[in-house]
């Protein structure tokens, strides 16, 4: 069953699915898609040509999720232009989601966290309050982000320590509270990294790093104390 | 002339341009085109705000594609969001697409391989089957990936050895059978990564790599067999 | 007040709000929205489902821009699709903007530049005549690029020394004349880069350097003249 707030606002050709709930004062550019079963809560918005609330497909060579539910979007968020979120995910208050980015499935995001253009958030991810994603940032399936982290510009990240190799031995990294990622870093699979820890750019990080040290190189190596 | 099966559904706002033929059971999502000459098969589906069977153009300062022909999608494919496919290329059979994925004219995708997210593949490329190009990753143009190959999120590859200071001395990598290629890796134009061989993420190949072997580091050395 | 030639060409559902320049001969794709205050020169061409002329938003922990004026886009450009662009821009004569690509704010781009596919270029930044951006690279906010400097594909580029430490102490790399930048290089904030010097491929630059050598290695260190 759909509600949609009076005080609500539509750009020209916006398609709205059906059992999708919108709130007051929010504001959905042309020719963006909402599909079934989203849910946007008040003083949210979003640019032109996005398309919300996406279900999963997959070929056979690909994993399946199941039990999905559906796209839940907080209060005070705002959305760019030509972005793409899938359903089962929880964007939190006051986010900002940059254009061309993408979020996918069975992720949450917490408030105010910065979502930069063009990065790409893959599944099973959580990402803590406060956090910037920096544009074109690559974050992985199956990663744990917590608060207050810098991830920047260009970050890539794996999740998948045989390359295809073996079924389903996905783990992403885990970036601890106030950690510090440069531009352009790698991320190995299942790596952790220290609290308030700093990755310079470009660094290539294989091994856990532990709390508060600044590392760099290709392997990342401790240089001193952040 | 076009062909448009009775059990094809298409979203609203779907523009289909003459001279295109749809399939049984193809799904096309709301405000997708379809380009003048696309060959769609059965039971493809494509996603929303998708733009297929795109007509190359160019500035004076790059070089021209001539005799173009059709975009062909084989039957089965799953094609994500926000989409664009050029014409003059052919995507096999049961090949996943990913949301934000650009392929352009001249390609060639084998059946079953999986592009992931925000991809790109530049022109006169070959990809063989059963790979798995993963997110952000890009294929430059003139390169052969054979089959089996996995290429991680973010890997880079270059064409041009001259950056644009000579004109037409083009060649991207040429990727063996079964190779796999970590997360952020640079490859420079024109180099053989062997059969099996495994690239660490963020390494650097600037030279050709022998069958079956382990190659990291900036520039990448071997370490060992794979 | 809107000006739109009777020789421009608009494809199906166009959007055009009002206060809207649109010259003679120009091309505008399907499902594309051009919105308040742009204007676009004569023989300009832009593909599908592209969004011109956007006013940016942001959430409480950005920067904001002020004193914004239109997107003025000159004669000759041909943009692709899928494409995002900001108010408070001027793109140059017989630019080629690659699909999928983004440019904020605040920004110039010189005449016959090419901005590959999936390109993103920040807030502030000037780019000059006859340079090129490849595919996926990352021109950061305020950043500076001289004439015919060759970016290479899937480069990244970082202003903010502090990673979000401390704020609006921004500045992005300075590259002067004829520079060109290997493919998936990392460029550190502020860094200056010669005239006419070669950076090779997955380098990571942290220092000037200076005109006419070439450089590589993490950190990128000479090797030679260009």
């Amino acid at each position: 069953m759909s509600y949609i707030s009076d005080t609500a606002q539509f750009g020209d050709n916006v398609i709205i699915e059906d059992d999708v709930q919108i709130g007051d004062n929010v504001i959905i550019g042309h020719n963006s898609v909402i599909l079934r079963g989203t849910k946007i809560g008040n003083n949210v918005s979003t640019g032109c040509n996005c398309v919300l609330g996406i279900k999963p497909t997959v070929n056979k060579r690909m994993r399946k999720t199941s039990n999905l539910t559906e796209l839940v979007i907080e209060s005070g968020t705002r959305i760019g232009h030509l972005v793409s979120i899938y359903s089962s995910t929880r964007v939190g208050k006051n986010v900002f989601i940059g254009d061309h980015a993408s979020l996918r499935e069975n992720t949450i995001v917490g408030d105010e966290t910065v979502i930069g253009r063009a990065a790409i958030v893959e599944l099973n991810t959580k990402i803590g309050k406060s956090c910037t994603i920096q544009t074109q940032s690559y974050v992985t399936g199956d990663t744990v982000i917590e608060d207050n982290v810098f991830i920047g510009p260009c970050v890539s990240m794996a999740n998948d320590k045989y390359m295809g190799a073996q079924s389903y031995n996905l783990k992403g990294p885990y970036i601890k509270h106030g950690a510090k990622i440069g531009n352009n870093a790698s991320l190995l699979p299942g790596i952790k990294i220290g609290k308030e820890t700093i990755v310079g750019a470009g660094s290539v990080v294989t091994k856990d790093l532990e709390d508060r040290i600044v590392a760099v190189g290709v392997p990342a190596k401790r240089i001193g104390l952040s």
